[in-house]
């Protein structure tokens, strides 16, 4: 008897924001592996007596390997647990989601995905904003700020993020967020443009910040610490909340 | 005594992809108007008595005018009432909120917004795949396929959306699909290009049909119907389900 894993996604951070699959899918979880990110309340919808299991990963924190966690995963199920791999945001969202999927399916073990709310969702919803306009902001776009040294990555399509009608958010963003505004200011996006910064989305320690593309790094300096924070760029970014 | 607007985004489709605080607001509720995609059994969740408000828009059929919209919420608000404006997906993208956010700041009542599950990451769940890839896939990005005429839109950024390394999600794209595959293969975008087309996401009708960006209006005339779809285009879109 093999088990079976349901990626389920946390959500940005407030408990209330996990879908009803995503409770239900606790509820029944023999064992739940989890990140950092998305514990605490969240984990108690699990029974009590499931195994729950901390694998995660934090910016600037070592953490477990990729493959280490797939294995992990595999080997829970191998046992013919009822698994829940918890991923914070929307899993199938800068998730590496694939990695575990894939190493489920050579192992022959099956698996669904609840999708959740993802944190750029939230943010906006937090701000009082959309993420898309009508005319002026008709796409919206994410990307990571991070690739998997911490560095801004250095082949990103430039013109496509230096485009000032879409709404760009960076997720991961808070490091290398002057690097990046010096990327899209050089590549024509100007200085003027709106930005918030949103530490803590949708947790009781929320803080959202807004200023302009020129100024990124001081708004990223006067909020400090090591919150996870979203940045979100575009003509949207400084709408009255 | 003013009422405050809770704008409730309702998901995909699939009520067990509604947010608990999406469920709370709605058991709370006095009044809830709602579009047709979003009712059925979400509005089950009301409480009896409560007024139920269709002021749906759906593809290809007359519907209240936007600014008739705005106008109801805020005489349901001004007569006190607790309101659920419920809006499908994730009210924030491509939901046409900020019409409705500034008719209320304008007459000075107050509003959330619960964010909640978008289309784009519940067709790529259902389809067992992320909407990112590390390397190969570092941007995602939602535009819609028809602007407020129906058409496709002219002014998008071709060259962003004809990008190899990003995933793109059109909502509304159906009708559009087969100008909008020209318009990406003449910017350079590869016929092979891995598409697919998913109607009724999260839904019993759920219809996903994956083929590539050449023989996309082929897709598109096999599903046929007026069932809501999404188009995902971009390397992931063919990955096993």
């Amino acid at each position: 008897m093999t088990g079976f894993v349901s990626f389920v996604s946390s959500g940005p951070g407030d408990p209330d924001l996990l879908t009803l699959k995503a409770v239900d899918r606790l509820q029944r979880a023999d064992a739940v592996l989890f990140d950092d990110l998305s514990a605490g309340p969240i984990l108690a919808h699990a029974r009590a007596g499931a195994d729950l299991v901390g694998v995660g990963k934090r910016a600037g924190r070592t953490s477990p390997k990729q493959d280490h966690v797939s294995r992990l995963l595999v080997d829970y199920a191998s046992t013919g647990q009822r698994v829940v791999r918890l991923k914070s945001g929307d899993a199938g969202i800068f998730g590496r989601l694939e990695e575990e999927t894939t190493a489920l399916a050579t192992a022959g073990i099956g698996f669904e995905i609840i999708p959740g709310v993802t944190a750029a969702s939230a943010a906006a919803a937090a701000a009082g904003i959309p993420l898309t306009r009508r005319l002026t902001a008709r796409r919206v776009q994410f990307i990571t700020g991070a690739d998997i040294t911490g560095a801004l990555p250095t082949d990103l399509n430039w013109v496509a993020l230096a485009d000032p009608q879409a709404t760009t958010v960076v997720y991961m963003g808070k490091r290398t967020a002057a690097a990046l505004a010096d990327r899209l200011m050089a590549q024509g996006l100007p200085a003027q443009t709106p930005v918030m910064l949103a530490s803590g989305v949708s947790t009781p320690d929320q803080i959202l910040t807004r200023g302009t593309l020129g100024d990124i790094a001081a708004l990223v300096a006067r909020q400090g610490g090591d919150t996870p924070a979203l940045i979100l760029i575009g003509p949207l970014a400084d709408s009255p909340a």
